[in-house]
């Protein structure tokens, strides 16, 4: 089964509350006035839900699912959509989810514009929630995406970074948002203390193996499916974990070297990019990102066994296996 | 004497108040890492601080000033920075306050993410005060600025606005936030609703009056003291009040209209300043301005009668008389 449809059939029992979801997105950017509703289509364009299926699931594990949640996930949702916006207009990437980025149609300054009104409303959302610790989860949340993003583009341009700076890049751009998602819907549903610490642990663990798993894919990945180049951290200077691995046993490859140095052509990065996917560091990645989901699903264990616990389960598995 | 010193010995009693606002900004910067610290240097780098000051005197009229107070003038002056570090790169602005602007030094994403980092921080502080209420206020006022601004880039390039539409851009980009710090203020200094409302009117007609004076010094302000080129809203192909009501006048302006239509050149330019400052809507934008100001002075009529009150009205005054 393709990672779609291994994905869709995962969040089968969700599909009703994922659709109230992407629903209340809908709502929210029809209420937009134009330019500015155009420009947020990648709110609505796509994407796997990751994180609003997170809400549910963390949500519905204490709760009835119902208004709160579906506020909760689509400000999340947006926060995510924000950022990507931003992000891509950081990295000057092209495409995002096969599709032209924001700010390769319209201005930069209007591109600027559009994530911030993103984030203002995704604030505004949960400030409508009513508990403040909600707000500083969130909010705290977003200083850590942002941090992370610069020290991201600090370390851009082939300078080599050491493997705990890739980790809390992984978790400042990745990890800390799935974790507040699952905390904050631990926190709505009433969840106690020792749950909503749990949830965020696993949320933290899963976005881990998450990123890792990208990142691998960026490698591996089917340039269709990725919807963007292959190797494309690679063309940015973006050292990832598989080249971090590969760099530990092959520091003199002339290729990754010049790619590294910013000093490459095309046949450079392709023969970087085979020179990594041909060596264990791709499975060496694998590795990590499966301890860090079977992390995630160990701390499921203390959690109540029920259907929402089940598919948190499954969900990290299909995180490390989807896509090859 | 010169309106910054006008503006110091009108602030005088509050002094302590603005110098304890700037030290946690400091702070709050200190512990920022690098490269993020330096990039956000527009924080430290003077401004007038009229927004804190309206939250401390909003504040004061109804409470002793104390540690509630500092973080939401800092968290005001943060939200505004950050809106001034995306806004000059969203209008291509080399200078603000006589300092050359952030994305002229660093690297177009390095701007969006400071800018980014510093909106997450302002909605993490005020988070911090324990009051959904202040939050929403504030991110409703965030998302009212960041649609001001779309609204405003859509019109510029020569497109002609109406005076409706100059009214609604100033109300969003400027008024809005002078009106939420002073209903802020007084939300968290416990005063009574009637109070809070007429701090928000004494605010939003302060910003109305505030932002119609910007524009008429952009025409007539001396270059030096503006920090930046005179006409750079003309320059923009944006219309302001001065342009609006010489139009209304002379709509057959041939250098005004040249501007307007994105085919000049800097003698076109120097001849529309000209023509807008030497013929009566200068003083028809000014006589708008003061129509705000006394309004704003009236709305304090029905607040307590105490020296915060006082120096709001005597804010005013100065608001509307600076410059020239």
């Amino acid at each position: 089964m393709k990672p779609e449809l291994q994905l869709i059939s995962l969040l089968e029992p969700i599909r009703s509350e994922i659709e109230q979801v992407e629903h209340l997105l809908y709502e929210t950017l029809a209420r937009v006035e134009e330019p500015l509703q155009s420009m947020l289509c990648p709110l609505t364009d796509g994407g796997k839900r990751c994180r609003p299926a997170l809400v549910i699931l963390g949500g519905r594990m204490f709760a009835p699912f119902g208004s709160p949640f579906r506020i909760l996930a689509a400000a999340v949702e947006m926060l995510h959509t924000a950022t990507l916006i931003h992000d891509d207009l950081v990295d000057k990437a092209d495409l995002r989810r096969g599709q032209k980025t924001l700010h390769t149609i319209w201005p930069v300054g209007a591109t600027v514009l559009a994530g911030d009104y993103l984030l203002a409303r995704s604030v505004s959302m949960i400030a409508g929630l009513e508990d403040c610790r909600l707000v500083k989860i969130f909010a705290e949340t977003l200083c850590t995406l942002c941090a992370g993003e610069i020290r991201e583009m600090c370390v851009t341009e082939g300078k080599h970074r050491s493997r705990e700076e890739y980790y809390l890049s992984v978790e400042a751009k990745t990890a800390s948002l799935f974790a507040a998602a699952m905390e904050m819907a631990g926190i709505l549903a009433g969840a106690e203390e020792g749950h909503v610490a749990t949830l965020g642990r696993y949320g933290r663990e899963l976005g881990m193996a998450f990123q890792i798993v990208d990142d691998v894919l960026d490698f591996t990945g089917d340039e269709e499916k990725l919807g963007k180049p292959a190797g494309s951290d690679l063309r940015q200077g973006l050292v990832t974990l598989p080249t971090l691995c590969y760099l530990e046993q092959a520091t003199d490859d002339v290729a990754v070297n010049a790619v590294l140095s910013g000093q490459w052509d095309e046949e450079h990065m392709r023969a970087a990019i085979e020179a990594v996917c041909s060596s264990g560091a791709i499975e060496a990645s694998l590795a990590e990102a499966r301890a860090h989901a079977m992390r995630a699903q160990e701390a499921l264990a203390g959690l109540p066994d029920n259907a929402s616990r089940g598919m948190l389960y499954s969900l990290a598995e299909f995180v490390v296996e989807r896509g090859y």
